[in-house]
Protein backbone atom coordinates (compact mmCIF):
# COMPACT_ATOMS: atom_id res chain seq x y z
CA UNK A 1 0.00 0.00 0.00
CA UNK A 2 1.09 3.51 -1.06
CA UNK A 3 0.56 5.14 2.36
CA UNK A 4 1.70 8.45 1.27
CA UNK A 5 -1.20 8.99 -1.47
CA UNK A 6 -3.20 6.60 0.27
CA UNK A 7 -4.00 8.33 3.48
CA UNK A 8 -2.07 11.15 3.01
CA UNK A 9 -3.14 15.18 2.53
CA UNK A 10 -1.40 15.93 -0.44
CA UNK A 11 -3.12 15.90 -3.62
CA UNK A 12 -1.07 13.36 -5.90
CA UNK A 13 -3.09 12.11 -8.56
CA UNK A 14 -2.21 8.45 -10.01
CA UNK A 15 -2.42 8.78 -14.17
CA UNK A 16 -2.68 6.34 -16.42
CA UNK A 17 0.09 5.73 -18.97
CA UNK A 18 -1.71 8.18 -21.04
CA UNK A 19 -2.16 11.02 -18.23
CA UNK A 20 -5.56 10.14 -16.93
CA UNK A 21 -7.83 9.35 -14.28
CA UNK A 22 -11.20 8.29 -14.21
CA UNK A 23 -13.84 11.03 -13.47
CA UNK A 24 -17.11 10.24 -11.67
CA UNK A 25 -20.01 12.89 -11.33
CA UNK A 26 -23.19 13.19 -9.71
CA UNK A 27 -25.90 15.43 -9.32
CA UNK A 28 -25.44 17.36 -5.52
CA UNK A 29 -29.55 17.39 -5.99
CA UNK A 30 -30.67 13.85 -6.76
CA UNK A 31 -27.11 11.69 -5.70
CA UNK A 32 -27.25 10.15 -9.31
CA UNK A 33 -24.36 9.64 -11.42
CA UNK A 34 -24.81 11.69 -14.30
CA UNK A 35 -21.68 10.87 -16.63
CA UNK A 36 -17.94 9.12 -16.70
CA UNK A 37 -15.59 10.76 -18.03
CA UNK A 38 -11.66 11.39 -18.00
CA UNK A 39 -9.34 14.19 -16.66
CA UNK A 40 -5.58 15.01 -17.28
CA UNK A 41 -3.89 17.24 -15.21
CA UNK A 42 -4.65 19.98 -16.78
CA UNK A 43 -8.69 19.38 -17.48
CA UNK A 44 -8.56 18.31 -13.34
CA UNK A 45 -6.94 21.82 -12.73
CA UNK A 46 -8.85 23.83 -15.00
CA UNK A 47 -12.02 21.96 -12.95
CA UNK A 48 -11.08 23.27 -9.77
CA UNK A 49 -10.08 26.65 -10.82
CA UNK A 50 -13.04 27.48 -12.83
CA UNK A 51 -15.47 25.86 -10.87
CA UNK A 52 -17.05 23.81 -14.16
CA UNK A 53 -16.43 20.35 -15.10
CA UNK A 54 -13.33 19.97 -17.62
CA UNK A 55 -12.34 16.79 -19.00
CA UNK A 56 -10.02 15.04 -21.64
CA UNK A 57 -11.90 14.03 -24.66
CA UNK A 58 -10.07 11.24 -26.17
CA UNK A 59 -12.09 10.87 -29.12
CA UNK A 60 -11.39 14.63 -30.22
CA UNK A 61 -7.71 14.44 -28.23
CA UNK A 62 -7.95 17.99 -26.49
CA UNK A 63 -9.59 19.01 -23.57
CA UNK A 64 -13.10 19.64 -23.37
CA UNK A 65 -15.62 21.92 -21.07
CA UNK A 66 -18.83 20.23 -20.32
CA UNK A 67 -21.58 21.92 -21.85
CA UNK A 68 -19.13 24.53 -24.02
CA UNK A 69 -21.48 23.94 -27.39
CA UNK A 70 -24.70 22.88 -25.46
CA UNK A 71 -24.50 25.06 -22.48
CA UNK A 72 -25.01 22.11 -20.06
CA UNK A 73 -22.34 22.90 -17.80
CA UNK A 74 -21.74 21.06 -14.82
CA UNK A 75 -21.51 23.62 -11.93
CA UNK A 76 -18.66 21.93 -9.21
CA UNK A 77 -20.01 21.50 -6.08
CA UNK A 78 -17.15 19.71 -4.56
CA UNK A 79 -14.56 17.56 -5.71
CA UNK A 80 -12.96 14.45 -3.37
CA UNK A 81 -10.23 11.65 -4.89
CA UNK A 82 -10.47 8.11 -3.64
CA UNK A 83 -7.92 6.43 -1.46
CA UNK A 84 -5.31 5.68 -4.59
CA UNK A 85 -5.96 8.84 -6.04
CA UNK A 86 -6.86 7.68 -9.38
CA UNK A 87 -10.45 8.57 -9.39
CA UNK A 88 -12.28 11.74 -8.77
CA UNK A 89 -15.75 12.39 -7.51
CA UNK A 90 -17.16 15.39 -8.65
CA UNK A 91 -20.39 16.50 -7.30
CA UNK A 92 -22.02 18.99 -9.09
CA UNK A 93 -25.49 20.61 -10.80
CA UNK A 94 -26.15 20.28 -14.06
CA UNK A 95 -26.91 23.36 -16.03
CA UNK A 96 -29.11 20.85 -18.45
CA UNK A 97 -28.89 17.55 -19.64
CA UNK A 98 -25.20 15.95 -18.74
CA UNK A 99 -26.03 13.40 -21.65
CA UNK A 100 -25.49 13.94 -25.27
CA UNK A 101 -28.52 11.70 -25.91
CA UNK A 102 -30.85 14.36 -24.04
CA UNK A 103 -31.50 12.56 -21.39
CA UNK A 104 -30.99 13.90 -17.29
CA UNK A 105 -27.80 10.95 -17.00
CA UNK A 106 -25.81 9.72 -19.49
CA UNK A 107 -26.79 6.65 -17.28
CA UNK A 108 -30.73 6.11 -18.45
CA UNK A 109 -30.74 2.29 -19.24
CA UNK A 110 -30.51 -0.84 -16.44
CA UNK A 111 -29.19 -3.94 -17.08
CA UNK A 112 -31.73 -6.72 -17.13
CA UNK A 113 -29.79 -10.02 -18.55
CA UNK A 114 -28.62 -9.31 -21.92
CA UNK A 115 -31.34 -6.29 -22.57
CA UNK A 116 -31.37 -3.09 -21.35
CA UNK A 117 -34.49 -1.23 -19.78
CA UNK A 118 -34.94 2.43 -20.15
CA UNK A 119 -35.46 3.88 -16.77
CA UNK B 1 -22.94 7.79 -32.63
CA UNK B 2 -23.27 4.60 -32.43
CA UNK B 3 -26.90 4.41 -32.56
CA UNK B 4 -27.56 0.94 -31.56
CA UNK B 5 -25.20 1.23 -28.89
CA UNK B 6 -26.08 4.30 -27.28
CA UNK B 7 -29.97 4.53 -28.04
CA UNK B 8 -30.77 0.54 -28.29
CA UNK B 9 -31.98 -1.62 -25.52
CA UNK B 10 -29.78 -4.71 -25.79
CA UNK B 11 -26.30 -4.87 -23.30
CA UNK B 12 -23.25 -4.31 -25.39
CA UNK B 13 -20.49 -3.66 -23.37
CA UNK B 14 -17.54 -1.38 -25.18
CA UNK B 15 -14.89 -3.18 -23.66
CA UNK B 16 -11.59 -1.54 -24.04
CA UNK B 17 -8.06 -2.59 -25.06
CA UNK B 18 -7.10 -4.34 -22.17
CA UNK B 19 -11.08 -6.14 -22.03
CA UNK B 20 -12.39 -3.78 -19.44
CA UNK B 21 -14.74 -1.25 -18.07
CA UNK B 22 -15.36 1.28 -15.48
CA UNK B 23 -17.51 0.49 -12.73
CA UNK B 24 -19.17 2.64 -10.40
CA UNK B 25 -20.61 1.63 -6.88
CA UNK B 26 -22.53 3.92 -4.92
CA UNK B 27 -24.28 2.87 -1.80
CA UNK B 28 -28.71 2.61 -2.32
CA UNK B 29 -28.69 4.75 1.05
CA UNK B 30 -26.86 7.07 1.35
CA UNK B 31 -26.18 7.94 -2.62
CA UNK B 32 -22.26 8.16 -1.46
CA UNK B 33 -19.90 7.18 -4.53
CA UNK B 34 -18.10 4.17 -2.59
CA UNK B 35 -15.56 3.13 -4.84
CA UNK B 36 -14.46 2.90 -8.73
CA UNK B 37 -13.04 -0.38 -10.29
CA UNK B 38 -12.90 -2.14 -13.69
CA UNK B 39 -14.61 -5.00 -14.65
CA UNK B 40 -13.94 -7.44 -17.53
CA UNK B 41 -16.72 -9.65 -19.50
CA UNK B 42 -16.67 -12.46 -16.39
CA UNK B 43 -16.95 -10.02 -13.84
CA UNK B 44 -19.62 -8.54 -15.37
CA UNK B 45 -21.80 -11.26 -15.55
CA UNK B 46 -20.75 -13.08 -12.17
CA UNK B 47 -22.32 -9.58 -10.61
CA UNK B 48 -25.70 -9.82 -12.26
CA UNK B 49 -25.77 -13.38 -11.95
CA UNK B 50 -24.96 -13.91 -7.71
CA UNK B 51 -26.22 -9.92 -7.06
CA UNK B 52 -22.72 -9.37 -5.50
CA UNK B 53 -20.27 -6.83 -6.93
CA UNK B 54 -16.96 -8.65 -8.61
CA UNK B 55 -14.11 -6.61 -10.38
CA UNK B 56 -11.60 -7.40 -12.46
CA UNK B 57 -8.55 -6.92 -10.29
CA UNK B 58 -5.37 -5.46 -12.42
CA UNK B 59 -3.01 -5.73 -9.94
CA UNK B 60 -3.80 -9.26 -9.38
CA UNK B 61 -4.91 -10.10 -12.52
CA UNK B 62 -7.83 -12.31 -11.64
CA UNK B 63 -11.65 -12.19 -10.95
CA UNK B 64 -11.49 -10.36 -7.40
CA UNK B 65 -15.21 -10.62 -5.49
CA UNK B 66 -15.15 -7.59 -3.32
CA UNK B 67 -15.46 -8.83 0.20
CA UNK B 68 -13.89 -12.04 -0.16
CA UNK B 69 -11.16 -11.50 2.29
CA UNK B 70 -12.83 -8.83 4.51
CA UNK B 71 -16.45 -10.06 3.94
CA UNK B 72 -17.46 -6.56 2.81
CA UNK B 73 -19.57 -7.61 -0.15
CA UNK B 74 -21.48 -5.23 -1.77
CA UNK B 75 -25.40 -6.28 -2.38
CA UNK B 76 -26.40 -5.02 -5.70
CA UNK B 77 -29.63 -3.29 -5.96
CA UNK B 78 -29.54 -2.45 -9.66
CA UNK B 79 -27.20 -2.40 -11.96
CA UNK B 80 -27.15 0.92 -14.97
CA UNK B 81 -24.96 1.58 -17.91
CA UNK B 82 -24.24 4.68 -19.86
CA UNK B 83 -24.78 5.74 -23.28
CA UNK B 84 -21.65 4.39 -24.67
CA UNK B 85 -22.13 1.29 -22.80
CA UNK B 86 -18.17 1.70 -21.64
CA UNK B 87 -19.31 2.66 -17.88
CA UNK B 88 -21.57 0.30 -15.42
CA UNK B 89 -23.10 2.02 -12.56
CA UNK B 90 -23.57 -0.67 -9.78
CA UNK B 91 -26.08 0.50 -7.07
CA UNK B 92 -25.35 -1.72 -3.68
CA UNK B 93 -25.90 -1.91 -0.25
CA UNK B 94 -21.80 -2.28 1.82
CA UNK B 95 -22.30 -4.92 4.21
CA UNK B 96 -18.99 -2.95 5.87
CA UNK B 97 -16.36 -0.34 4.71
CA UNK B 98 -16.33 -0.18 0.99
CA UNK B 99 -12.64 0.39 1.24
CA UNK B 100 -9.46 -1.13 2.01
CA UNK B 101 -8.16 1.33 4.69
CA UNK B 102 -11.34 1.23 6.60
CA UNK B 103 -13.31 4.36 5.30
CA UNK B 104 -17.37 4.16 4.02
CA UNK B 105 -16.18 5.18 0.89
CA UNK B 106 -12.78 5.33 -0.87
CA UNK B 107 -13.83 8.85 -1.57
CA UNK B 108 -13.05 9.97 1.82
CA UNK B 109 -10.87 13.07 1.07
CA UNK B 110 -11.99 16.45 -0.62
CA UNK B 111 -9.60 18.04 -2.75
CA UNK B 112 -8.80 21.61 -1.36
CA UNK B 113 -6.20 23.42 -3.83
CA UNK B 114 -3.21 21.11 -3.65
CA UNK B 115 -4.16 19.54 -0.52
CA UNK B 116 -6.96 16.91 0.50
CA UNK B 117 -8.94 17.49 4.15
CA UNK B 118 -10.81 13.91 5.49
CA UNK B 119 -14.59 14.60 5.59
Amino acid sequence: MDDKREAGLELDPKFDAAGLITAVVTDAGSGAVLMVAHMDAEALAATYATGEAHFWSRSRQRLWKKGESSGNVLKVIEMRIDCDQDAVWVIAEPAGPACHTGEASCFYRRIAGDRLERL
